[in-house]
Formats: structure tokens, sequence, C-alpha cells
């Protein structure tokens, strides 16, 4: 199985709801640094997994929803925590919509499956993946 | 699937038998930068994992019975070479042990599969990973 | 000289005035991975540059301060943009200060300099380095 | 499961055909860090995945073929996009040789699955799995 | 004394003249991931260093020039070995030029050092520093 | 001012005596990565800092006196800990002198400035900085 990863990333505020978080429970922020992997039996014809300028360009598009903002008032997130593993398959399935409707190309057709980590610091991360 | 992964460290020493390991049979030590990655289908209803914080304070809990000792002292050890292949596997066993016994609260009930890796140095690190 | 670094984070939300700032004057966030460099000319009798464990609990202490906060609602901020580079130079003014307070005991009576830089991405950091 | 990485790299030259690679049609060049992961369901009688000195003089010799070169003229690659991705593959298919040959020794034999990743950048990597 | 870093790379093939080369000698490449230090004594009235939005614009119109090119044909480069530490100072010279013409601004004026880093692996980076 | 550094690491043993070090008066063991800058005014003939090669050796050399050992067992270190600050200095002490007896070549002879970092952990390193 073959699979690239691109890395680009967000930076977001928000605050959660519930005794469990403490003091996340105030409105704060986190750097989200976010690597996206595209995985796939066998390479293209270009002996491509996927076009990584496309790639790139459509993860840009995809944070540019969240990046510089407060996630406490994005309207598909209410009722929700917008914790890091809950924002990694926020991202898996906008990412998983761009190549469902074609905006990865060609090569973007061939994918099979999909994996987003979020890392919110040098010490914990959270990841979703799934198949596309 | 979601998957989270936390970081923390411990600082051993140990010596090696069999001519294998060559230099290594010498006393000398390690810093283990450990990895412990959580997994499970679907999020709890807080969008969680695991408390993170609990997961932190429970590995920080299994490292102390290794970290600022020597490996060969540990009778639990006695025959075995203490690998980082071989103590990812016991950090394993461990943070297990602690799911099953409750420790990482309801949200630890949920999780399907642990994986520990343990990095010995910027050029090498070694897994264990296996279902709950 | 001898230098010696010590890292912990810090997770915040803030928002930038001025138009040289663009998206980032709405309200987001951040994780800073802060690097605190302590420098002496010398060891300590007990070879060290300062106690590494009261440096971390002090540094702690200082981070705080602004962890899971909203640094827009801190009087002390008022007028400032809360940048990377100046949280840099905050961080250091609390730790100089802690030093100057004897917080890090009598190692801390011989440090020289310090350094403090905050990471706000893989693509980014800030530091201010001054003399004690 | 258990699984083992090491760390190597290479320096090489090549150029892409296709209109799809933009600038990188032109001759350029990338440094490929490449961890290479061994896994294995059981440590054997040493505690080990593998012989990790002898992983790492293979590695060596298999990335010696292709260091300090130009692609576009080494006659196998020819008609091909020498993409990560697919160098990713090359490596698989030279390491998963050397095992079979027995160059990693016994403990090699007991490998069940390797993983080769190179990273290009600090922004994207590439990786091809298989089983051995 | 402030300081911020950003980081970029760009992707070059080479070769050395010089028997010091060994094997690097023969047509090569490199991924360079660059980090530009700018420093200054004190923050500009929006607490900024430099706008960094900007400043990464120039790095990348800097690095464009050599990003996805063989050095060997760059006509300025005639008669040097392009090796990390003298393409360091390349890109120095670059953004230390442009800092003059101004295209970093009014913020750019107050910068007083600049230092470039050129990491080539995992193993080995070069630096040059000086003043503006 | 140009500057090289290079990476290498060892993995030792040791204890610390003095109630400030706590459980680190146990016998246990550290990975240092050790990284080595070589720092100059002007590039050589060949537009070096260093033979890089020679210094990757050198400093392997150097390493091998410690690396797979209990420092405790060392009669130099006799009354010292062993810290990482007093282990920093120490490689300064033996890579410095090497290049006073010429063992990193002319190029060796025109160096005016190392600095030598040792990583305990992703949480902590230190350095020890002097002129040659």
């Amino acid at each position: 199985m073959f699979s690239l990863t691109i890395r680009d990333h967000m930076m977001i505020a928000h605050s959660f709801h519930g005794e469990i978080f403490g003091p996340a429970q105030r409105l704060h922020g986190a750097t989200y640094v976010v690597d996206v992997t595209f995985k796939r039996p066998e390479l293209d014809q270009d002996d491509l997994i996927v076009d990584i300028a496309l790639a790139g360009q459509v993860l840009g598009e995809v944070l540019a929803e969240f990046n510089m903002r407060n996630l406490d008032e994005i309207d598909a997130f209410r009722g929700r925590n917008t914790t890091t593993e809950f924002m990694a398959s926020v991202v898996f399935k906008r990412m998983s919509q761009a190549i469902g409707d074609g905006r990865l190309g060609e090569t973007g057709r061939g994918l099979t499956t999909l994996s987003v980590t979020l890392h919110e610091s040098h010490l914990a991360w959270a990841s979703y993946e799934g198949a596309l």
C-alpha cells in the first residue's frame, strides 16, 4: 500500500463544556499542525499517489474555513466539543468530500483511504482514519 | 477509526546479554521518549477518545516503575533483554491492565486498541500494538 | 558559556488590532511551545546550571497565568498586541523576576542570561533574550 | 504486533516528465530521510525484532545504490518518474529482497511486514508498506 | 534582543569539485529546509519584529531563484562550490538586499541582524549570520 | 559568521550525588543526542566550514569513549556529577583538543568557535560554547 502525507496548520480559538475538561472550559486556543495522508494500492501513470500541489491547495481551502477563527461561533459545531479528535474527523470529512467531488482531479479517484492527524502540542496529537 | 497519542519519557540504565548486542552488553542507558496511542471507533459523549489528563497521569504512574532505575535489578525482567521493543510491550501491558482496571475511567472502557512507541534516539524507535 | 533549555507549552486565545494582521484580527488562538534557556559561565558545585526540577516548576507557574486563557481579557496586555514575540518578552520578564526573587534557589543566583522562545507552529517561532 | 524503525538518508538529483509536475520537470534534487519499519508478531530469543546493527548496515548498502546520484541516469528507472512514493517502493523492494536473501540473518526470517517512508521535506513524505 | 524565525524550503541539484567531497563530486541534490531569523532590539508600534506574511512572501521569492533548479547551471555560482554553508550566505545576501530595498516595508527597517540556516538532512545544517 | 552543525548520539548509564538530584541519585541512564557546531568567519577555498565527513568521524571517535558505558566507572569523572551540562563541556574539550591536534585537517585550523549541545529528552538539553 502506498501513502503520501502533506502538512499544513491552522490557529483557532475555542472552549469546551463538561467538567472533564477542567481549565479548558475557558476560552483558549490551539495551533493544529495538520497532517493528511492519502493511500492507494497502486501508483497512477505518472508514478504519483496524488497531485501533491493540488492536494496542498485543497487542504489549504479546507483549513481556511477554520483558520484564524473562534470555533465556538461556527454553527455546524453547536452542541459539540471541538476537541482535537473531533476536529480531525471534521477535516477528514471535508477532505473526503473534496475527493468525492473530484477536486483532487483524476488521481484523486484512485485513493482508497484517508487519514488526518492534528498535533495540538509537542505532547499530544489525534487522528481520524477511514475508507473513501 | 479515532486515535489519540500522548508523549512522556523515562531515563533508564540496563545491559544486554548475547553476542549479537556487541558493546551494548556493557551497562549503559537510554532516554525512552514514550508515545501511547489510544484507539476507538467512535468518540464518547464529550467528543473525546479518552480523558487526556487522566491518561497522562496513569502513563506517568506506569513509567515511574522504571524511570531513574537500572532495569537489570528489576525481578520481573530476569532472563530477558530489556530491548526497546521488549520495553514497548511492557508499557503496553501495564497500560492495558490499567485500562482494564478502570483507571482511565468510563471513557477508557470504549478503547479497542493500544499502541506504545519508545524512541531510543533520533535514529531508532520500536512499538508494540495490540487489541484491548 | 553553559546553557540549559527546558520545554513546556501553553494554549491561548487572542486577537490582534491593526490592518497589518489581516485575518489574525479575528479572535483565534495558538499553542505556544515554550523553550527557556538559562546561561551561566561556570557550573555550580553540583555540576549544574540550574536545578532543572525547580526551573520546570517555576516555568509551569509562570505559564499558568496565561494557559487556557483569552489573552484579550488580561489587563496587563491592554493596548498591546500579544504577538509571539511580545509574549516571549512577557515570559522572559516573569522568569527573570522569579530568578531575582530567589524562586530558583541558590543556583538561580549564578545565572547571567536568559532566553525565551515561543514556537507558534512548525513554520514560525520568536525569542527574547536578555541579561539577568 | 511488534515494530522497529531505523532512520538513514540519501541525497539525489532527478527530474520528472509530465505537465502535472510543473517546475519539478526541471533537473532538481532532494534529501530523502528514510525510515524503514520491520514488523513481526513475536520477539526472537534475544528479545529482538531484528539485529539493529545489521539492519542499519544493509539499509546503508541499499541506499548507496542511489545516494549522491542522478536518478535520471539509472537504467532501472527509465520511463518512470522517481517520485518520493515510487522511490519508497524501490527501497521496499531492495530491503525485501535483502531479507529474503538472508542478509538480515536468522532474525530477519521472522519478519512479516515491511514499511518504508521517505521524507522529502518538513512538509511532505511518502510510504510503501507490504508483506514479506 | 528580539528574534523571529520563519521556515521554508527548496529542492536543488548540484555537484561539487575537489577531492575532499568524495562521492558528492557526482551530480546529486538536496532538500534545504531554510530558517531565516530576523533580530531587532525593540518591537515596532504593532508589537512586531517584522510583518511575518511579508517576510514569508519575500523569502519565497528569494528561494524561487534556486528552487527546482540545478545550481551548477547558475552563472553567479561559477567557480564556487554550492555547499550548504555557501548557500546559507547566498540566501543571507538576497534577504539582506531585499530588506535594504524596503521589500519588508517599514518594519524591515528596524532589523539589525539576520541569520539564515539551511538544514540538509536530519544530521547536518549550516548557518550564516551577519549585521544588516 | 558561518556555522556548521553535525549530529550524533551516545547512550550512557550514570548516577548523581547530592539531594538536589532526587530520584536521579539512583543508577539510571540517558540517550544524549549530540550536536556539534563549528564556527568560522570565512569559508575555506573549497567553500567549506570544515570537512564534514572528517568532522563526523572525529565526533564518533570522541563519543566512543563514553558510548555504551557507565560514566560512574570513568576515572576522569570521579567526584563530578556527569550532568548533561557537564558532559557538554567534556565533549567540547575533547573536540577542541582534536581540532588543536589537527585531526580535522587544514580546514579545522580556520575554526574560531565551537558549541556542543546534548539533548537528554524532548524536554531538556544543555550546551557548552567557547572559543578555540
